[in-house]
C-alpha cells in the first residue's frame, strides 16, 4: 500500500489538464475532418488548427505564419536544426555540451556528414555563457543553447547570446521545452531565430510541439509528405492535439507569474530542507534556475535505488531526465557541470508542478531523511 | 440549411470510435506518466505501450519487437525507406508511380542523394503488377508499393511482389494505411519486410502510426532524441494515441469481415447508381478494388465546383485525396492510369465507412443526379 501519492517528475511529463482535455474533444468525433479536405469537415478542422496557431502566435509576439506544428519538443528540434543546416547557407554548428539528445544527436549526426560542430562549454552550474558562444562565433553558424536545462534547470542568457550571435550573419534555435511556463516565451524579447516548445510539459497532450520560425531565416525540410505546414512538415494536422497545445499554452501563459511565484517558493523550501539533512548539494544554479526544478546530488548514495524506495512509499521523482532513465549511462549534463563519473549517478531531480503542495514538500523531505538514515 | 450529413471522406480521415476514445482517455489524466520514467506513472505508461504493441504484434502476426510506433502514417512511410536505405546496403529504390506523396517524396530526396531510384509504372486501373516490378529488380533493391490506392482504391498484387523481391536479396515495404480495416494484414500471408498502418483512417486519433520492421531488416535510422522505440524513433511516446491506435486496430480486424460485406454492397450501389446517370466512369480496378472506395470520372464536369455544391448540401466527398486537396496540379494517380491532364480534374472520390447507410448512398445519387442536371 502505497503512503502518498506525490508526483513530483513533472519536467518528464505532466498531466493534461482538465481545460485542456475539454478544449480537444470535439476534434475526436464531431470536428474529427482532415484539414486538407475542403469540404465543411475540413474546414473546421483546418479553422481549428489555423485558430490554434493565431493564440500561440499571439503568446509568442510573432506571426502565425512563423508558428509550425510537429509531434513534439524532440520533432522540433530536430526540424529546426536540420532545416537551417539543411539551407546550404550555414557553415558551423554550435550547441552547448547541455543540450536535450534531440539536438546533441541531431549534431552528431551533421558533424557525420561533414559540418562543423562546435559544442560550447558550461560553468559548474550548467551554465552557458555568451562569452563561451562568442569563443566559437564565426559567419553563417547556427547556436542551439537550451533555454532551461531539463536536468538541473538552470536558465541561460538567451537574449544575450542572441545579440552576440546577430552581429555575425548567424542564427539561434533555443529549445524552450521546460521554460515553457516559467520563463518569457515572448521571441521579440529574447531575439531568438528559432523555438521549441512542446505539450506534454504544460499540462498539454503528449504527441505535439511548435517551432517557431523566424520569417527569413533560412530553412529548407526535408519533410515529406502531402504538404501540410507550409510544406515544412507533411502529415495529416493531429487537430486535437493542436487545440490542446494551443491552450495549454494560454493557460499558462496567463497563470505564469501566480505559477512562478508559488511554485518557486515550494522549490526554496524543498531546496533548503534537502540541504539541511545534510551531506546533500544543490545542482544547478541557485539564481538563474526554472521554480519547478530542485536537483540535487545527495553524496554517496545510489540515487536509483533511493528512487524506487521513494517510489514504494508513493514519491515520485527522477534520476537526471526521464528520457536517459533507462540508460546506465551517466548524465551528460553533470559531466559536463565538472562531476565525477561516481558522482553523477548520485543526482536525483524533483520537479514540481501546479499540484504540488507545501505538505507535499515536508513529506518528501520527511521520508527522504527516513531512507537515507535507514540507508 | 444543410440538408444532409453525409460523410463519404472516410479515406481523408475517420471519426474517432467511443470505444477508442473510452480506452485513449484514462492515459490523459491518471496514468499521464512518460514511459522513459522509472517510476510508478511511468511503468503504467510504459506497460500500456507496450500492452498496445503486443496486440498490434498478434494482428500482423509479427514479434512485438518488431512494431515501431510513430506520429502517423507519412512518418511510417519516410521511416521506412530512409530506415532501410539509410542502412546502406541498398543500391535502388523502387517506387509504384501511384504511391502516397510520403513515399513519392522520399524517393525524390534519395535520388537527390544519387541513389537509383525506378518508378514502376501501373496499368490503366492503377494496378501494378508483379511483373512491372521484376522488370526493375536487381539484387539489393528497396521496393515499396502501396497495398491499396488511397485515390482510385486499386489493391496491388503484395504477396505476388514480395515473392518475386525475396528471389533477388531485396527487401519489400507497403504502406497499408488505407487497407487497413479492410484487406488481410498478416506480415506472413503478405510476406512484407516492412508495412505502415496509421490511426486515423480506421476509427482511432490522428497523430499515430505504426511501422513494422521484420526482423532482420537492414535499418538504420536517422531519427533522433531520447531512445525510445529501440532508438528509431526519438521523442516521448503519444501514449494516450498508441492505446487508440491499438484499440482501433483490434476493432477493424475484428469487424473486418462483416464490414467488408457491408460496406462493399454499399459501394456498389453507389457505383452503380453513379455510372446509371452516364457520362460518369469507374476509376480504378472493378475486381481488386477497396470496399469503400467509390472513384468516378464525371466527364466534362468540374468537380471542384460539384465537390462545393455537394458540400452545402451536406455531402461531403473529395477530388482525388485530401493530402493533395488545397493543390491546383493534377492528380500523379490519375495521370499514371493514363488519363488526360484536364480530364484529371474531373473526378471524384466518395470514400465510404461504418457509419454509412444505404439511405445516404440513394441520397447521394439522387442529389449529383439533381446538380449535374442543373449544372
Amino acid at each position: 500500500m502505497k503512503q502518498y501519492d506525490i508526483y513530483l517528475d513533472n519536467a518528464a511529463t505532466t498531466p493534461v489538464r482538465d481545460e485542456v482535455l475539454d478544449a480537444m474533444m470535439p476534434y475526436y468525433k464531431e470536428m474529427f475532418g482532415n484539414p486538407s479536405s475542403i469540404h465543411q469537415y475540413g474546414r473546421e478542422a483546418k479553422n481549428a488548427i489555423e485558430n490554434a496557431r493565431e493564440r500561440c502566435a499571439e503568446i509568442l509576439s510573432c506571426g502565425s505564419e512563423e508558428i509550425i506544428f510537429t509531434s513534439g519538443g524532440t520533432e522540433s528540434d530536430y526540424l529546426a536544426i536540420s532545416g537551417v543546416v539543411g539551407s546550404g547557407k550555414i557553415d558551423q554548428l554550435i550547441v552547448s555540451q547541455v543540450e536535450h539528445p534531440a539536438v546533441l544527436q541531431a549534431a552528431e549526426q551533421l558533424m557525420k556528414t561533414g559540418l562543423s560542430v562546435k559544442f560550447a562549454s558550461v560553468n559548474k552550474d550548467a551554465l552557458c555563457s555568451k562569452d563561451e558562444i562568442d569563443k566559437h562565433l564565426t559567419a553563417n553558424s547556427l547556436c542551439s543553447v537550451i533555454y532551461a536545462n531539463n536536468e538541473v534547470g538552470t536558465i541561460n542568457p538567451i537574449r544575450a547570446m542572441a545579440d552576440t550571435v546577430h552581429k555575425t550573419k548567424s542564427y539561434i534555435h533555443t529549445d524552450a521545452c521546460q521554460a515553457a511556463g516559467y520563463l518569457d516565451l515572448n521571441v521579440n524579447n529574447l531575439c531568438v531565430d528559432l523555438m521549441s516548445v512542446n505539450g506534454s510539459k504544460i499540462y498539454g497532450p503528449k504527441g505535439v510541439g511548435l517551432l517557431y520560425i523566424k520569417d527569413g531565416t533560412p530553412f529548407s525540410s526535408s519533410n515529406i509528405g502531402g504538404g501540410q505546414e507550409r510544406g515544412l512538415r507533411g502529415g495529416t494536422e493531429n487537430v486535437a492535439a493542436i487545440v490542446g497545445l494551443a491552450k495549454a499554452l494560454e493557460l499558462c501563459e496567463l497563470e505564469k507569474n501566480e505559477s512562478t511565484r508559488q511554485i518557486s517558493k515550494l522549490r526554496d523550501l524543498l531546496i533548503n530542507g534537502l540541504v539541511e539533512l545534510g551531506g546533500i548539494a544543490l545542482l544547478g544554479s541557485k539564481t538563474d534556475r526554472l521554480p519547478n526544478n530542485v536537483s540535487v546530488l545527495i553524496y554517496g548514495v545510489d540515487t536509483q535505488a533511493l528512487l524506487m524506495k521513494l517510489d514504494e512509499l508513493g514519491i515520485y521523482c527522477s534520476v537526471a531526465s526521464a528520457c536517459s532513465a533507462e540508460k546506465t549511462e551517466p548524465s551528460h549534463v553533470l559531466l559536463a557541470m565538472g562531476i565525477g563519473y561516481e558522482q553523477s549517478f548520485q543526482s536525483l531531480r524533483f520537479s514540481l508542478g501546479r499540484e504540488t503542495t507545501e505538505s507535499d514538500v515536508d513529506d518528501t523531505i520527511k521520508m527522504i531523511k527516513k531512507t537515507l538514515k535507514k540507508g
